[in-house]
Order: structure tokens, then sequence, then C-alpha cells
């Protein structure tokens, strides 16, 4: 089958996939038999565009790069806001990577809904909407015999959940520990090397690991979202978004970091599930001291790390980039391509 | 659609998904709706046994266990050999995990084309028929459209070879490096406590890690069977099982070892293959000294690691078991639920 592509949204995963997609076109076809044709393009300040027949996918980046639009392209229908591109397009796979609001998940619940609804696949990469309703989703999905997929949610392209969901499957998972804030896990590691605090966050803001208002990151939201959404995802959870215990690094000292360092530990903010005997599940965001010998350990700066403890298979590891243009691009394809390869042959 | 599944072989491998399958089989219909009955067992030693319906994996289990044997089981055909079992029985999933010569890859080769030429899908988890032949027995399977998998050869179940295939699809994977054999790792970090070379392959013998000749695990070629494998699977090589070049441990010493560390490194037997410029694919073992904040340089004893580098996702690095009974009977079960993922629903 072909897949026609609709983004709703286009901006920076959007454009990262949309790179990809430009340069790898042809390996796509060859190596993974994946066929497909971007036809839409609806974001809110750029502008849309639709084109059954697909759009130029290049020379629209090229656009948005000289322009900030899209309206100038110089074929295809204009003006049709996100719904109507979602449900009045020939696309039957919808990429929602809008923004959206972390408090209520819109507009992309909305988009999804509609979406599915229409029989249409989703990937997305928004945090937000799986935070907050990734059950509803998941079952409106099943009984539309659609596919939702949202890997770019933890850890980037850094295949966190489709290893859980998919690799391990049958593995008997009883638990998942990991690093899943690179900006906390980058400031705790210029702490190490004799920053304070204040320093190491000034210094990741302005490598752009950590926004202005650095909250969601440091006090440890971030990654409760996240190990909710692995927990409700690949444990079967039903946490809600706020509903584990929360704490951020802010009241680790510099000192706390040498003094862990001379006993053989290291600082780490530290996001666990775990299935109790009940087969409740019990999450939580914390500091902890992690021995310097445990591969959690030994993950510096921006970077992630899962690990899965499982019945059969011991603990399994996966370390990767946790955000980035190009990587959360790529867990758009890894999805896409995951989904040709279950459907693409019908 | 329901798999019929047959064992070539019932040895520590083939018990050890059998194990898994009599506990998770509630479990796996119901998560994975992964349909199956085991209608066919056939060992050299064990003897054989052959029930359309199905057999009692269980009491198969406990026959093995208490006579050795499983010719005493109360129903079906007996003394059915592997050539027989294949082609005659109802089975539309062959697992091969009889003995094989590793110079010869045989009687593998002859099983799995065997199966693969009666349109039967075939998983393995023995290097010997992959690591000389996979190119020919993967067109093979294509031409006859069946699935022919082997993601217990390269760090048992630990999902090597799918992450490159599957979840790193797209990401231009341009170089993997890792510690593929647990035997000459566990004997590093012995080394590395103060143990010499002999007295630390003596100790991994009396643990099982090592074979009594241990040369090939020492001398490398265990990993360079492994990396030969990957290579040819992931990055599309075409090489040669004894082709890279390959150097052991056999000449690090417990004074190198100490040396390394003082200077901010440890000796690891690292296996690598890289794509080229020209598209060429270089592979080769060998010890290397990795800096201590290095992931790899952070896997201590009989634990594996793999790193794929690539363009999209940067560094990705998997770390889990490499062998034993429990983790290799998965790979096999792995395979399988992917097997079952992509053509479950015809």
């Amino acid at each position: 089958m072909v897949f026609n592509i609709a983004f709703i949204g286009f901006g920076v995963v959007g454009q990262g996939l949309a790179e990809i997609l430009v340069e790898q076109e042809d390996l796509l076809k060859k190596d993974y038999s994946f066929h497909f044709k971007v036809v839409a393009i609806s974001d809110v300040v750029k502008g849309s565009v639709y084109d059954e027949n697909g759009l130029d996918l290049k020379e629209l980046l090229k656009l948005v790069k000289e322009t900030g639009k899209i309206e100038e392209y110089p074929d295809g229908i204009k003006g049709w806001d996100s719904l109507k591109t979602i449900t009045d397009t020939n696309a039957n796979m919808i990429l929602e990577v809008a923004w959206t609001d972390l408090k209520t998940g819109e507009p992309a619940i909305t988009h999804v809904k509609t979406a599915i609804n229409k029989k249409k696949h989703v990937v997305l990469t928004n945090k937000g909407p799986i935070a907050l309703a990734v059950r509803e989703l998941l079952d409106l999905a099943k009984q539309n015999d659609v596919e939702m997929r949202y890997e770019g949610t933890v850890l980037s392209g850094t295949p966190a959940l489709n290893l859980g969901l998919y690799n391990l499957a049958g593995a008997g998972i009883t638990k998942a520990r990991g690093i899943v804030n690179g900006t906390t896990n980058y400031i705790l590691t210029e702490m190490e090397k004799g920053l304070d605090y204040e320093d190491a966050l000034k210094q990741a803001q302005e490598l752009g690991y950590a926004e202005a208002d650095p909250t969601a990151d440091v006090e440890g939201y971030d990654a409760l979202g996240k190990i909710v959404i692995l927990a409700n995802t690949v444990m079967g959870a039903k946490l809600g978004k706020d509903e584990p215990p929360c704490e951020g690094i802010t009241k680790i000292t510099a000192d706390d970091i040498a003094k862990a360092k001379e006993e053989g530990y290291r600082w780490k903010l530290i996001a666990g599930a775990e299935i109790k005997a009940d087969g409740s599940v019990e999450a939580y965001v914390r500091p902890e001291k992690i021995p310097l010998e445990h591969p959690l350990a030994n993950i510096m700066g921006p970077t992630n790390a899962l690990t899965y403890s499982t019945k059969y298979l011991d603990d399994v590891t996966i370390v990767g980039p946790g955000a980035g243009k190009a990587p959360t691009g790529f867990a758009l394809l890894t999805d896409i391509l995951d989904i040709n390869r279950i459907l693409g042959k019908s």
C-alpha cells in the first residue's frame, strides 16, 4: 500500500522528519518497501497546502527556511485548517506534531480522535495527549482498526517504548528504571565537574538543553510524564499524569555530588515503574545515588537510558539521545516504518 | 492464524523456550494474540514425537527431565527424524535448535533449506548456518515468501539484530561496535580484580561461562562469527565467516589491565563493523583500550553490549545478557512473536 501522509504542524519535529524523508526516499522504497507521498501540511503559523497527488517536500522545506511560510508553494489547495486537513484530504496517515497545551492535551487530543474516527493511522511525538489520554486513544484506535504510535514521547527516537512493547514481548517485564530527562542529567554531569546548580542550569539554557522556565525539567515533571506513558503503555498501568510521587534535582548540592562520588556513587534523577505482586504498577521520579559500576551511573550529559528488568532476559538497557530535531524526527519514522512493516503487504 | 510449531532438537535452548511457552501460554494468547500448538519434537538423542493436534509440552518437559527421552510420551507418532518431521508434519514453523557442526553448518543448513522449500517459517539460534550461509538462506526465504529469523545468534535474546533491522530502520546505521562475547568479558573483569589470565579462565570454566577448550572464545572466533552475522544482516555486507581480521585476549596481561586503568582506560574485546565511504563493510575483532567514561567500558562480567552509530539518532547502545538457557530460549520467542505480529492477522 501507499501511505499518504499529512503533517499537522510543521515545526522542528515535523521538519526534522521531512528532511530525513527527502534524503532517504529512495532507500526507504528500496530497503523497506515503504512507498509514500506527503499530500498535506497544515500549520497554524506557516499556513497549509494540500495536493492529493503529493507535494514536493524538498521545495516546501526550502520555502519554510526562506520565508517561514508554505503558502507560496506553487500548486495545491491552500488554507485548510488542521481538522479539515485531517478529515477531507486523501491522507491515510496523520502525523500530529502541532503545538499542544500540556495541561489539556489540546488541540492534539482532538486531532488524534478525529483522525482515528476517520480510520486514519496516527503517529505523534507530543507527550501531552499521550500522558493524559493514552488508554482512551489506544482503545479508540483498536475499535477503528488503525494504528496509533508515539515512540517519540519517551527518549525521542531511541526505541524505549517499542523495545518494551515488541522486542521484549513475552520476556515478562517486571520493572523499568531510567534516566529519561536529558536536561537534568546534563546539569548533574556539569555539577560533578565543579559547577554549582545555578551555573550548570545557566549553561544548559545557553546550549538549548533547558528552557527559560526550567521548572518542568528540574522539578521532575517531564520525567514523570514519560514514566507514566511508559508504565501505561508497556505495563498495562492506568496511572494518572500527576499521580506518582515526584521529586526533582533542585535540592541536590555540589557538595552532595562530591560526597557521593567519594563513596562510589553518583546522583541521578531516576524515573521508575514496577509491577507489584498484586498486579498494580507503582511509578516514581526521584534523585537516587547509583553505584558507579551500575550502567545507569555512567550515562552522562544529555544522554538518556532505560533499563527493563525481565523474567527471562534479566536486565536489558537501552542508551541513546532523548531529544533533538533529527532524533525526534526519526521517532516518527521508526513508528511509520513499523506500521508499514505490519500493514505494508496489504 | 495458528502457528503449528516443530522443534528440531530439544536441548538446552529448545527446553528453555518450551518452559517459557508453558508458563506464558495464556498471556501470549491474551496480550499478543499469539495462538500456537507444538505439534512435533525431533531430537537425535531424546527421540521424536508428532501429534497434528498438538502435544502436551508440560508433560514432555517432565518426561525429558525424568528420563532424558521423549519416546515414552503416551500419544502421537514416534520415530520420525528431523527431515521427515520438517517435511511431513503439519508444522508451519520450524525451530532449528539441533546440534550443528560450526565448520560446515550441517545439519542445520539442510534443515533450514528443507523447511523453507516446504514454505515453512524458520527460527534458529545456531550461529554456524547463519555465519556460513545467511545471504543464500534469506534469499531462499524471500523466494518462498516465508520468514527466517535468528535473533539468538548475536547477544542471545537481547535484541541486537532486531534493533538494527527494525527499530533503527531508516536511521542510517554507519557503524556497530560492541562486546559480544561474555566469556572474554568475564575473564577481563576478573583480571582487573587481580586474577591472572589462567586463573580467570579457570574460574570462567568452573562457572560454565567458558568451555573446556576455550579457543573459540578467547581467540575471538565466537565474536567474529557474531559480528559477521550482524554486518551481513544489518549492513548488507557479504563477508565470509573467517574473512575479517581477528585477535583475541590471550596476549593481554594483568599488568596491561592495571596500567590501562591508571591511564583512565579499560581493555575490552571489541567486535566492530563499519560501512566505508565506498559502501563496503569492514569488520574486525580486537582488544581495545576504551576510555572509562565510554558506555562500553562499563559493561562488566558476562554482560554483552552493542552500540550502533547512526546518521539521525547518534549512538544507540543496547546492553543485556549474551547467553543462557532462558535468554536464548527467549530469543526464539521474540522472533516468533514478531512473525506473529506481521503475519498473525492473516
